[in-house]
């Protein structure tokens, strides 16, 4: 893992210094990684903390002064402002500095940020942080060990997706990619319903004739399955808009799995309902014991066309079998149009199977370094 | 409370010897509450291991050994047992015994008692344990602080009651009581729901072409609301079987609720979306924080008539407004047909709203002993 390595990041501008920005201007700081951080936010008081806090060197008036002459700005504000935001970038950062964000749904961040920014926008999704929030829970180690998605497309460049990558590492995260629409359908299922869920069960539940006191009866099963409908409201109904199709989608599923058991216990099928039951026990329990990603690095190297979507066909791959990419380079080759891909994967089963997958695709993958 | 006090039990039978049974043993022995704790379960094995535990001081070869000469009798066996247990021990048992249960369902489990045992059987239900099972995790603490539902009905005789309260006050719980079928609606809404709803989920999320890595993407969250879905499947086909109609009606709430939410994501409805969500989280917030039966003893009076259905009356008042009786005894006077009954309430304000609803039925209730 490249975790803490100082990787140099110059001038870091961070809009929107809330709980995810602030974490992360906190992690580059303490890792010493960058020449500057430099702070906006809409709220005065939040980037007045995040100075008081030592995560902000210098405190910036407006979009625009923040980005000028930044190297990497990270959009940390809510998703509705993409498209405002991603303008202000475009109108006064310079060409050549990579943008990424850390919204929680992907398509349409994505559709606005290389709609105005091009290659050098790649989105970003920290797995980290949700029912707290602000500047003062912002916390350096937030991101420890913590998956952060990357959603290239075929347009983003490479120096787009590393320096991505590298932030994701240098904060102890686990970079991974996938393509955007994917990581939109994996997190309307595996968060996004489960929200809508936890609130619809708070609702269906607790009725305003209930005395308070028998409420309390509720036992730990209960508590588990709300206790995220405590989390903010304002942030899950942006989270909610901005991948409604995703979540509507995930709702149907669910909607019908659950009209099946219903049919089971009218018809009081008890054979089907405990083979249900059974299932997603074994389901749940397996979840959390898979691999979690660990092993040593392995070195994968292949040539590939310098074309657009050759970075992200490899990376999204590598993230829909979960494999990580700990680093990746194009070295481009002095013919024109031909380059070496060079990419450090964590964990041997992992480099094995992406290198199936990619010689299924018609690359040319070795391990290690190529001769000659 | 009376928590620990050793209350003079005589002989206790125990019938099932697993998790709640195991416990119900265990805490009897550790305070010395009971003369000699007999057990008896299907499986030798468990048996022999609550005995080797301590829990038994002897092992029945049948429930007819076991209830023969018991002064309590325990039914902790599944649910679907209660008819043939019930007449297993009215063949065998003292008249006299007082019998209660420890099922999660309610209404079905209190006809069967009341059908072969008639006045002397009392529900009970305590809340705790459920994910793990067996006499290995059998804990005399189990019941400590948790709460204990009885279930008596108009046919339940005081003594039967005021027993299976005490049981629940010597091992450390705070016994609280409600009709048979509050108790199942109310269980179905907190315990049984939340329980096919994460189950449901996990089904409805984890699809068999998913990559096992991908889904260690799930964030605390999705580890919450899922974590009761790894339960025992037969236990809880059981208590689903049990508590079949009042599962289905709650289901049916949840599921208009659930309708009503994707209509607001289809339409694109935010505001009434934000409601909601923010009504969700108010309601959950509060729920953990109300009072939790603590405060004073005050002792209630009042005279009733002695006939049947007085003490469910009194009881089962106190249990929907949650006030924890923690004693209670009818003194018959020697006019036939008349009696004073004394109630111990917890907490002041719980006795004044018990009172104000006890005197708004027609009762004369005074505070403390009443004069003359």
């Amino acid at each position: 893992m490249t975790s803490g390595k100082a990787v140099g990041f110059g001038r870091v501008a961070i809009i929107g210094t809330g709980l995810i920005g602030g974490s992360v201007a906190l992690g580059l700081t303490e890792a010493g990684a960058a020449e500057t951080v430099v702070g906006y936010d809409l709220d005065r008081e939040a980037l007045a903390a995040g100075a008081a806090r030592g995560a902000i060197a210098s405190v910036a008036g407006s979009v625009g002064e923040a980005v000028t002459g930044a190297d990497l700005i990270v959009l940390a504000a809510p998703v509705s402002e993409m498209a405002s935001l991603c303008e202000g970038v475009a109108q006064r950062a310079d060409p050549e500095a990579i943008v990424t964000d850390v919204g929680s749904a992907k398509a349409r961040a994505v559709y606005e940020g290389e709609r105005t920014l091009g290659r050098r926008f790649v989105g970003g999704h920290p797995m980290a942080g949700s029912e707290r929030h602000g500047i003062g829970a912002a916390d350096p180690a937030l991101f420890h060990d913590a998956w952060w998605i990357l959603t290239p497309t075929p347009m983003t460049s490479s120096a787009a997706y590393r320096r991505a990558s590298a932030l994701a590492s240098t904060l102890g995260a686990r970079p991974v990619a996938l393509a955007p629409e994917d990581h939109d359908r994996l997190l309307a299922r595996l968060s996004h319903l489960p929200q809508v869920i936890s609130s619809t069960l708070v609702a269906s539940t607790v009725q305003e004739e209930d005395n308070p006191t028998l409420l309390g009866l509720a036992a730990g099963g209960f508590r588990d399955v709300t206790r995220i409908a405590a989390s903010e409201p304002e942030l899950w109904v942006s989270i909610l808009r901005a991948n409604r199709e995703a979540v509507l989608e995930a709702l149907e599923g669910f909607t019908g799995e659950l009209a099946g058991v219903a049919e089971w216990l009218r018809a009081e099928d008890w054979a089907s309902l405990a083979t249900f039951l059974g299932a997603a026990r074994s389901a749940r329990v397996e979840l959390f014991t898979k691999s979690t990603l660990q092993g040593v690095p392995v070195l994968l190297t292949m040539p590939v066309l310098d074309r657009p979507g050759v970075l992200a066909e490899v990376t999204t791959a590598a993230g829909s079998l979960g494999a990580n990419i700990e680093d990746l380079r194009i070295v481009h080759s002095t013919e024109g149009g031909r380059g070496m891909l060079e990419l450090v994967v964590v964990g041997e089963d992992a480099a094995e199977q992406l290198a199936r997958v990619l010689r299924d695709s018609g690359y040319h993958v070795e391990f290690g370094r190529p001769t000659g």
